[in-house]
């Protein structure tokens, strides 16, 4: 498996971040080939530990490493990635990584 | 369902990190009751936009974010958050959450 995480900073207004989020930017997410399952935090990010929580967290699981970067290649993946200029002005980390799921 | 996502920062020995990360604080976690999969990334984590890689990620889920709270009032999970302090002295983030699964 692989997978992107996309951390969002606070931004100046949630409610219109909140709008443009789920209205424009998650469809052109679900359009990327080879996503299996987008999983997005649903209220407030609590900090337990460390230094900031973000204000959205956003979770982008693919088959393979091979898959993810097609993804990201491809013209859905570009145009979700070029969006975020549209929205996330307050900054956002993205990350990419292979998982595994360790057993007892 | 819930999720606690852990960011690892870039530790001194690496090495050092990996062996006592899986081979005693994974097994701590497992333990945890509630837990219904421990995801955790496997080699290099990618900065692609955004401020720092952490080296590793972490994410737990749970059924609710009742079960993710009683997780980490558990002694089980005392312990298991406990632990960090034998190995992730670089600093940690911990985010706790519900999430969703937007769809198309």
């Amino acid at each position: 498996m692989a997978r992107i995480l996309v951390l969002y900073n606070q931004p100046a207004d949630p409610a219109a971040f909140d709008r443009y989020y789920f209205e424009t930017h998650t469809p052109l997410a679900l359009k990327i080939p080879g996503l299996q399952r987008l999983t997005v935090s649903d209220g407030p990010v609590t900090l337990l530990a460390g230094g900031a929580a973000p204000y959205l967290v956003a979770q982008l699981d693919f088959a393979s490493m091979a898959d993810l970067q097609a993804a990201l290649a491809s013209p859905e993946g570009q145009t979700t990635a070029g969006d975020l200029a549209n929205f996330a002005q307050a900054g956002v980390t993205l990350l990419a990584m292979e998982t595994k799921e360790p057993q007892a």
